[in-house]
């Protein structure tokens, strides 16, 4: 037992007090984890598009003053009432997604929406008990999709941590939090592409790079990057993307480009952007028959997909995924084993690195749409 | 071989001179099969929706006379050069959808959808040399959908004719050549129920029960069909339908309706009506996590499907089929089998039969909705 055990916990975190305002780091005080609740060490994070637009909080609910941060590695401190399959030094992933192991989702092999812990972005408080174990001078501050990775310490519910090998090097295992697993999972547990065959991934940011790097794994033969930003396409080559489509280089829909291309459409498609026009090419663009559409890309809230029931008549299959259909806890910790067996390149996906202390760098470096991941060093 | 090999053969077929016209049974001459085409002798027919629809001909290319008739049980009189894998005597069934197997889609395990004899509604000709075997004084009939099996005497290409166990019942299975097939192989093959699940069916007609057929078999628990003709709903329960929804009985959309009734989605849906708003019931009806819904009835030409991508984020499953996924020589003799084991049961669609003679009165049944299968025995 560690000597901050039932103690509240004095530590840095970077704190958003306001929308689109820079973070300030801040002296926080982090509350002894409760029922099935564990306090973690933060010892590397990373910033997630997502950390971003919920910062900008434009259209969407302003919860302030907030830790944000959801993609981050860490070991274990302390263990709340009720926490038997973690103990204190154990090397975690904190995932903004839970599983209770215990709903019809988590009981199904076909579903990873737990409905206990399913993602929710408007929440700033623990479950347990509705409060939030973050406070300045006896202020709360609010927590963020239950994970809070911008803090030394931070507390999340047991169903929200993965306990990974110890060997792996959390420095780089920390961007599976999020989003590579997202991409990652969409190709391989959901589009499933065959070897040899023809994958088009709409938006070359990380998800989508994760989603072609899945195809790279799998042996796909060509990998077809469709982006709009031309500037995308040579960082995409490392991920094994074979062809590139810039839509704007075009009159006619890149559907129909794509199926020019590929004597009739691609055999899977993952949409990474969320734009509704890309959702509908992608799923346009694979061939009938056996054609498989993966949307990962979360939409606008009014956004409605529109196609003719032809093209699904025609034997093409649409599908959505969440969190890359991982369940967080059960499937995770394999995500890291297929880094440490060499299979999965990680190390390409991070191009910068930062001290906590210039933790408002990263922000810029995503603003400015360079890079694709930046660490956060907790300790620098 | 037989003594009629190489000859016309002059026989009794029902023709459409007209569209919506009554059928005429008339002598017609009945030229030897060419290259890679079988003459059958049917003994079996029965009448399936598309068959009205298209001597109908409402808002589609009227194509007469013809010789319609596309569901149907017989026995190979001569085979054309290049045929090596039947023989005089084969009991056999006839798709109106072939099976070339040496296209991509035949060599893919995930489609039927033949390139070389994919279904052709507008050709009236055979392939081979775009003429066709059937006339009258010299006069050309034209063809169905490569089958025309109103006809003592067709023929129709190899690729497009199934050899099933010779000890099958042809006035039985003579219906696995179409609807029973799609309905069937839309639940086994696509939407894929576990035992114990729940299967909405939208649509009791003979496509639908046979869809509710393939869902009992798979062992659901629940079955609910969903139509607005109340009166299909006591003939439902012969097919495993546990409950009944009719959208006419609620404000709400039915889609609300169903996922009040199962906990928030039933886990596969099967959509056999081709009314576009159906097809939208049916893929918001199945539960998040796991629900797959798959399409099967035809939509009018200028349908949209239309729904908020989130349906799909939440990892829904949308599907299309086409003749339940099923390869017609490869897969179609597995199916008989089901029935030869009692797995499969297919008395209960078989509600009329009529002599070859009176084969407009099954036309009358159809347009009355009487009924689910009227078998049409060709030597009465």
């Amino acid at each position: 037992m560690s000597t901050t055990t039932d103690k509240v916990i004095r530590c840095k975190a970077a704190v958003a007090w306001e929308a689109g305002k820079p973070l300030v780091i801040e002296e926080v005080e982090v509350a002894p984890p409760q029922k099935m609740e564990v306090r973690i060490k933060i010892l590397f994070t990373s910033l997630c598009h997502t950390d971003v637009y919920f910062w900008e909080a434009k259209g969407q609910n302003p919860v302030f003053p907030r830790i944000l941060g959801h993609e981050a590695g860490g070991v274990v401190e302390s263990v709340g009432e009720g926490v038997t399959d973690l103990q204190p030094g154990d090397h975690v992933l904190p995932v903004f997604t839970g599983e209770c192991k215990e709903c019809a989702h988590c009981k199904s092999d076909e579903s990873n929406m737990c409905d206990l812990l399913r993602i929710n972005t408007d929440r700033g408080v623990m479950i347990h008990d509705q409060t939030s174990r973050f406070s300045i001078n006896g202020k709360p501050i609010f927590h963020f999709v239950g994970t809070s990775t911008f803090s030394e310490y931070t507390v999340v519910h047991v169903g929200c941590l993965a306990k990974i090998n110890p060997l792996a090097p959390l420095d780089k295992v920390c961007i599976l939090s999020c989003g590579i697993s997202t991409g990652l999972g969409a190709t391989l547990n959901v589009a499933k592409p065959k070897k040899g065959s023809s994958v088009a991934i709409f938006g070359l940011g990380a998800v989508g790079l994760a989603a072609a790097e899945g195809a790279r794994m799998a042996g796909a033969s060509r990998i077809i990057g469709v982006d709009i930003n031309a500037n995308r396409f040579e960082l995409a080559r490392k991920f094994g993307v074979t062809e590139f489509v810039n839509p704007k280089d075009y009159e006619k829909p890149v559907q129909e480009v794509i199926a020019e291309m590929t004597n009739g459409g691609v055999d899977r498609s993952v949409e990474c952007t969320g734009h509704i026009d890309a959702m509908i090419s992608a799923f346009e663009c694979v061939h009938d028959g056996w054609g498989v559409a993966v949307l990962v890309g979360v939409p606008h809230k009014d956004a409605v997909f529109k196609t003719s029931p032809m093209n699904l008549l025609n034997e093409r299959t649409l599908k959505g995924t969440f969190f890359g259909n991982y369940k967080p806890r059960s499937d995770i910790p394999s995500v890291v084993e297929m880094y440490m067996n060499k299979e999965l390149e990680l190390e390409k996906f991070i191009t910068h690195e930062v001290p906590f202390s210039e933790i408002n760098k990263a922000f810029d470096l995503m603003l400015k749409g360079e890079g694709l991941r930046c660490i956060i060093r907790m300790d620098a």
